[in-house]
């Protein structure tokens, strides 16, 4: 007598595109493996998609463009949502939960707006709703710092997470192209889409930023609590200004403890280009790779690198947790959520510490300096260094501030921009990572 | 009327040195937090040492020498063992499973010697085993292995993972010493220990690697599996020579699944210096920092890089482990351990396919570049390129050969040493990540 064989884990794939499609053929190629880690084989039993006649390498039995159908059906056991955006995921999510699916999903958008309510429906439901594709693609991030650091305190989480702005500024860097023509080059080479705001103007990093701060500090962070600042007026002259530093350009999400003598510190979130020096882990993270640099109180300083995007690096942080929940199914039980018990307030970006990096056009004359110096003074923004380039009519004024608010440093750049002898302020960005 | 106060969770910790009480340390300073993240709290009920006299600092009530009593006690939930060695921390393990308790340890002598075992009891008892900090200390990586990428198939894991061993190597770079000498800095400094002998002659990276190997191909391997070779025998010429190539020298943990034809899969691991590209991503990493290297097949190259000991480090770790296991215990279940079903089978180093970089003092006289390709190509090795320096009888030839058998390289070695025309080989070291 043979023993019957193991009933399926039965999953709904919600989309069908470059990530939904490599999500499907990794269940396929890795179907023994899976069988062997989850206990049981798992089977897709049916694919929701706008458009069925868009996808002829699927089998086209199992499309069906009615997803909130496919969601309710009762042989379905797990729920992958990779469809994106806000709406219909978000309904699709909910739904799920209800009818007690957990879901995996890549939806850093969805997470990044709603992660605190979507999570208490999950919980609530006793199903599991994880996401690790949703932030810098395959690189084993989220359940680090959900699950490996819980016994730790993070102080600062800094990462490159947007693949696109750090191939446009790599290059950059590397022609001496302005913004313009290195973002065309890239949307030529396929590395910036048709309609490049969401990653050129830091909304993709933003809500990555959202989702890390959320985790790492165990406060609810949306995307609408980060400061965010693209790369579109990132200049040659500013990239040029970084090397001649020792820096380079980067689009950072910073993600901070700030430490409040009160005993009660606040968490600031912020996604702004800024001058790293090039001897920093995350200088050399270059073209459409990810990197995030973690530092805790015990661990120290963590590093992980990657790739970012992509169908198949994202397909497989997709099928990582798609074991995870599979195995809770088995098991009857649901993993390790995020936690808000800390719920700190957030720290508004004009209160936030900051450095900045700024050029200046000025007429080298006596007292030019003195009344410079006199406007940073005024704001109680102490300086670094001075550097003075070129004599007479063409001087220019490199100045990099200590740390102040950014309140600070943006309404003293301000009062620059209005003094009779500064020409021009040709360049500010803000600078990280510069002891 | 109120809740009556949750029941803590009761920790026994094995061992309290430098790991033990930072564990203990971190348990106190951050009792809240923990509390939150596995919904009840951590109480430390028992501390087993050897000499409670050398622990003031510790609660004297509880230390006890009776670790064997105090892993049976019944209000004991967790072990925490952190002794290291062979025994008695085995026969604790064990113990504690047959009484029904989980075990967080940091032992990589043990795992990697009786792996396979230890995780039955541990399924057999319905318990966890888990241990993030046995390898690359502070850094997440097993965890990762284990549950992020189970989804994806891995193909390599390239560490360094022994942070003694990392600092010679760069001291020997960095100041052009020999090993001795390089040595014997790191003993003053308190980066080698008293007897190297487990980090120099890479047994710990050894263990490492059987553990990373294990979790990567989920086939069981232990220390015994693993072709190992320390640092002892690099010199100063070895270094340089690295140098002239454009390479550094450092002591990896590879662990590979080598394709085969008959799609039968082979694992081969080994640990052993090498030289590196300056270029690779591990090249950078200095002192005593930690870092692996990942390829998988769908989420292509990954890198996780941080402190890879010392107590804090080392102590985040545990505390890491000590929640998901108490999370576990809360719900009832288990977690995601490892697991064995692909069972390749281990390939002999002498099968492995390597890279070797060969420095021959020779007499600059016609045919002798002839006569010394003549025996690479014996033993079927082919050149990838030849460097004459120096001329008449202080001739030096430096040969980069392309992958070959181990066997076939070392066999070579062995009849250039033979060779009337060949004065010496000067330097001879595995070559890995050069295109």
């Amino acid at each position: 007598m043979t023993a019957a064989p193991p009933v399926p884990l039965r999953v709904a794939l919600l989309g069908c595109g470059t990530v939904g499609s490599a999500v499907l053929r990794l269940i396929e190629d890795q179907a023994d493996d899976l069988t062997a880690r989850i206990g049981r084989p798992v089977e897709v039993v049916g694919i929701a998609v706008r458009r069925p006649a868009h996808h002829p390498d699927v089998p086209q039995h199992l499309l069906t463009t009615d997803a909130a159908a496919l969601v309710a059906r009762d042989d379905v056991d797990l729920v992958v949502e990779v469809i994106g955006g806000i709406e219909p995921a978000r309904s699709l999510m909910y739904a799920a939960f209800a009818s007690g699916k957990s879901v995996v999903s890549a939806n850093k958008a969805l997470l990044a707006e709603d992660g605190p309510a979507l999570h208490a429906a999950a919980a609530e439901a006793g199903v599991d709703l994880y996401y690790e594709a949703a932030v810098a693609g395959a690189i084993p991030l989220l359940r680090p710092l959900r699950e490996s650091l819980a016994g730790d305190q993070l102080r600062r989480v800094v990462g490159i997470v947007n693949g696109t702005t750090n191939y446009i500024l790599s290059r950059m860097a590397e022609t001496g192209a302005g913004f313009a023509e290195a973002l065309a080059e890239a949307t030529e080479l396929g590395y910036a889409e048709a309609d490049p705001t969401a990653d050129v103007d830091g909304f993709d990093a933003a809500a990555k930023a959202a989702i890390l701060a959320s985790l790492a500090f165990h406060t609810p962070v949306s995307s609408a609590d980060v400061y965010r600042e693209g790369i579109s007026a990132v200049s040659a002259t500013d990239v040029a200004r970084a090397a001649e530093i020792g820096c380079t350009v980067k689009l950072l999400a910073i993600c901070e403890r700030v430490p409040n003598g009160a005993g009660t510190d606040t968490v600031a979130v912020r996604v702004h280009p800024a001058m790293i020096p090039t001897t920093h882990p995350l200088a050399a993270v270059g073209g459409a790779f990810n990197a995030v640099f973690v530092e805790a109180e015990a661990a120290g300083q963590l590093m992980f690198y990657g790739q970012g995007a992509g169908g198949e690096p994202t397909a497989s942080a997709v099928l990582g947790d798609l074991v995870a929940v599979a195995r809770n199914r088995v098991a009857g039980a649901s993993g390790q959520g995020p936690t808000g018990y800390a719920d700190l307030a957030i720290r508004p970006m004009a209160e936030t510490p900051t450095r900045y990096h700024v050029s200046l056009d000025v007429a080298d004359r006596p007292g030019v300096l003195a009344a410079v110096a006199q406007e940073f003074a005024r704001q109680d923004v102490s300086i670094s260094t001075v550097r003075q380039t070129g004599r007479g009519d063409a001087a220019t004024l490199v100045i990099v501030t200590h740390s102040a608010p950014d309140a600070a440093l943006s309404a003293t750049i301000a009062a620059l921009r209005d003094m009779p002898a500064v020409r021009g302020v040709t360049s500010v960005l803000r600078v990280e990572g510069l002891s």
